[in-house]
C-alpha cells in the first residue's frame, strides 16, 4: 500500500509555521508497516492543490491531506476536494450538529463563533469525526485512492488519525512480509563515530537495515528488519540490536520511544534520591526539563536559578570572597553551588551548571561556551570543565543535556542491587 | 521564478525528524519576494529522489534540495544527482581539500573521520562552499533549472543558503512586481476572533492579502501588499498595518519578527526594573524564557523554582499553616510567594505562578489546569486564577505565555514617560 501525504497553508510555504504533521503520520504509518512514499507542501491556493491532489492520486492507494479546513477564508481545502473530484460543497448536517455542539462544549480560552463554512463538506464523502475541534474531516474515493482530509491543528489531526485514519487503512493492508524496528538512542559521540562503531552490522541484503539519524545533540539508531515470517524477523532484529547495544554501550540513554528526562526519571524513582538544582547560565532549562515529567515531585526538591552574585551567595551560600577571586565562572564556584543547593535543601543529590552562553561575556582565560558542572552527593563531589561550541541557545541546551546525562551515569552507577536483595 | 524544495532523508519520511529547512528556505524566498511552489519529501531511495528531481527540474526555475550529503551510507544524494542529470561522479580535488581543512579545524566536539566519501561530486557542477561542516554542496543546471543541492544539517543549509543560494537567485529573478509584508504578532484571542475583528480589510483585488496563523498559543497577522511600485505597496501595507494594530490594540506583543520575549526584554531594560521569580507548576520555564534573550542578566536577578512545600517555606518565606490551611494551589499562596520572592531578593518585580499540571493531582475544586499567576510590585500585588485546558506540557507552556504577557502589560503600562523627560 502506497501512502503520500499533503500538507496545505501559505504558513507552510512562507516558512511561518513548520510542518510537523508529516512526522506524526510518517511514525503512525512505520508502525503500521508502512512506509511513507512522498510528502508534498503547496500554499492556500487552490490551483496547487488540485494538482497536488490529482498527482498523488494516481501514484498512492492513500493519500492523507492536512489543513485548510479552518472557519476563515483562506481555508478551501473541502472547495478544492469537491472541485478536483468532480463533487459539490453543500451543508452536511453532521457536520453543522458538530460544529454546534464543539463550540458550546468547548472551554473558553478556545471557544470560536459558530461559522457556517466547517459545515461545508463535499457530497458523497464519509465524516471523520473530531473528537476535539469543530473542523469535521472527511473522506472519499477518487482515482481508486482514499483521500483523507483532516485539519492542520497537530492535536486534532493526530486524535483522529489515531481513531479513524490508521484503523482504517490498517484493515486495506494486504497479506505483507514483516517488518520490525527497534531504535537506541544515545548521546555522546559523533555521527561518524558511531557509523564507524556499529560498521558490518547492516546487512540489506538479508532485510536488516541501520539508519543513524542526529537530532541535535543526540544521536538515534534505528534497525529495521524484514522476513517473510515474525519469527525470522524477530530473530534478526534481536540479534542485530544485542550487537549495537554491546558496542554503543555507556552512550545508550534509552531504548525506543523514551526520552533521555523518562529516563532519568525512572532512574530516581528506582534509586530512591532526591535532587536538587542550582543553575546559572542554563537559566532553569535543566529544571524545566527534570519537571517536565508527571510525578517528578517524588524526587525533585528545588531549583535555585542563581543568575546575579548576590543571589549565589543568599541561597547557595556561595562564599563573597571566593566569587570574587574566581569568578562566577570556576570550578569553585560551581562546587560549592552545587555542595550549597544540596546541603541548604537537604537532598541526596546537588548538580549545579555555571558558564558563559555568550554572545557577550566571554575572554581569552575563559571564552564563550566554558561551562562547569559539578555533581554534589553523599559518596563525593565532581566538578568538570567542558568548552561547547554554538549560538547561545546550542550552548545552554548541550549544556543541559551534559548536566542530564551525569545525572544518569551517577544513578545507573547507584541502583540498588536488586538481585542482592531478594 | 519558480522556486521548489525537495527534502531528502529517511528520518524525515518515518517521522523521525522534523523537516525545519523547508521553513528557512520559504522565509528566505519570500524575503526576495519569491514565494515557495512546492515543496517535496522522499527518503533516501535512489528511484524516489530521481523521479522528484526530474519533475521538479520540469516545473521549477530553480530547486533548492537538502539532505543526503553526509558521510554515511545511506547518503546517497551526490550520486542520485549524477544519476538523473547523465553526469559521471568523480573525486572533486576542490572538495577533498575542504573536507581536510574543515576536519582539521573544527571543534573537538564534532570533529569526524575523514570520509572520502564527501568528495564525491558530480562533473560539470560548481562547488558551494559550506564554512562549517565538512560537506560541500554543488549546483548544476538540467532541464533549463538550476538545482541547487545542500547539506541537510540546518546551521550548515542557512549558511550556504544565505552566502551562495539566495545571492544566486536573487541576480537571476527578472524585474517584478513589489511583494512587501508586515506582521503583527498578538497573544489572547482566538482564530476566528481575530479573523472578525480584522473584516474588511483584506482587498486581494487590489493585491493587499491577510493571513491569520496559529503557532500556539499565539497567533500572527500577516499582511501581504503587491503592486507595480514600491511606494504604491508601500502606501497600501502602511495603512492596513495601522488599521489592523488599531484594532487588535492590546493583544499586540510584537511586530515583525520579535518574540515576546524580545519585546519583554526590551520594556525590561526601558523600565529599569529588575525582576525575579517564583515558580511550581512551570519548574523552571518561565526562568529559561527570561534567560534565553542575550543581556538579561541586567535585569533578571533570580529564580526560586520551589516545587515542595518546604522550599517555598526556605525560599519563600510563605508561611507553613498558610500552605496547610489553602493548599500550595491557592491565590493565598501565589501571593505570599511573589511577595516572598520580591522581599527577598530586592527586585522591584516578583512574579509567581502555582498550579496543576497534570495529569495527576486535580480535585473537583481545583482540577487540573487551575493556575495561580500572582505579580508583586512597588505598587501593588495582583493575584488571578485561571482554567487551562491541555496536557501537562501544553498546560505548563500556556500558564508560561501568560505570565509573559502579564510582565509585558505591566512594563508597558510603567514605561517612563520620555516626551515629559526632554
Amino acid at each position: 500500500m502506497r501512502v503520500s501525504t499533503l500538507s496545505i497553508g501559505d504558513e507552510l510555504v512562507s516558512g511561518r509555521v513548520i510542518d510537523t504533521n508529516v512526522a506524526t503520520i510518517a511514525q503512525g504509518l512505520m508502525s503500521l508497516g508502512l512506509q511513507l512514499q512522498r510528502h508534498i507542501i503547496v500554499g492556500d491556493r487552490e490551483p496547487d492543490i488540485m494538482e497536488a491532489l490529482q498527482e498523488l492520486s494516481r501514484t498512492s492507494d492513500a493519500v492523507i491531506v492536512t489543513g485548510g479546513l479552518g472557519p476563515t477564508a483562506d481555508d478551501i481545502t473541502a472547495h478544492a476536494a469537491a472541485r478536483t473530484t468532480g463533487r459539490r460543497l453543500v451543508v452536511n448536517e453532521e457536520a453543522k450538529q458538530h460544529v454546534r455542539t464543539m463550540s458550546s462544549h468547548l472551554p473558553s480560552l478556545v471557544v470560536c463563533p459558530l461559522n457556517d463554512k466547517q459545515t461545508l463538506i463535499p457530497t458523497k464523502t464519509t465524516l471523520i469525526p473530531n473528537p476535539t475541534g469543530t473542523a469535521c474531516g472527511f473522506h472519499l474515493m477518487y482515482n481508486s485512492c482514499f483521500l483523507f482530509f483532516l485539519p492542520g491543528v497537530p492535536s486534532e489531526m493526530q486524535e483522529m488519525l489515531q481513531q479513524s485514519v490508521f484503523p482504517f487503512i490498517s484493515e486495506r493492508i494486504p497479506a505483507r512480509r514483516t517488518i520490525l524496528t527497534s531504535h537506541v538512542n544515545i548521546f555522546g559521540p559523533c555521527e561518524a563515530e558511531v557509523d564507524e562503531m556499529l560498521g558490518g552490522i547492516a546487512n540489506p541484503g538479508h532485510g536488516l537495515r541501520l539508519g543513524i539519524c542526529v537530532t541535535y545533540p543526540w544521536i538515534r539508531v534505528t534497525l529495521q528488519s524484514e522476513a517473510d515470517t515474525e519469527s525470522a524477523a524477530q530473530g534478526q532484529l534481536q540479534q542485530a540490536r544485542a550487537e549495537v547495544v554491546e558496542r554503543l554501550d555507556q552512550y545508550i540513554f534509552s531504548e525506543g520511544e523514551l526520552t533521555i528526562d523518562e529516563s532519568v526519571a525512572d532512574l530516581f524513582v528506582r534509586c530512591g534520591l532526591s535532587l536538587s538544582l542550582a543553575e546559572s547560565c542554563t537559566g532553569g532549562m535543566i529544571a524545566e526539563r527534570i519537571t517536565s515529567i508527571a510525578g517528578s515531585s517524588r524526587y525533585f526538591q528545588e531549583a535555585g536559578i542563581t543568575y546575579s552574585n548576590s543571589s549565589k551567595h543568599r541561597q547557595l551560600a556561595v562564599d563573597a570572597e571566593m566569587l570574587q577571586t574566581n569568578g562566577a565562572v570556576s570550578s569553585e564556584v560551581a562546587s560549592a553551588m552545587a555542595k550549597g543547593i544540596r546541603t541548604a535543601t537537604g537532598s541526596a543529590l546537588g548538580l549545579a551548571v555555571t558558564g558563559i552562553a555568550g554572545p557577550d561575556g566571554g575572554s581569552d582565560d575563559k571564552p564563550v561556551g566554558t561551562v562547569f558542572i559539578s555533581l554534589a552527593a553523599p559518596d563525593g563531589c565532581w566538578t568538570k570543565r567542558f568548552q561547547f561550541n554554538g549560538t547561545r541557545h546550542e550552548i545552554r541546551v548541550i549544556t543541559t543535556w551534559t548536566a542530564i546525562d551525569w545525572l544518569r551515569r551517577y544513578l545507573l552507577a547507584h541502583l540498588p542491587d536488586l538481585t542482592t536483595r531478594k
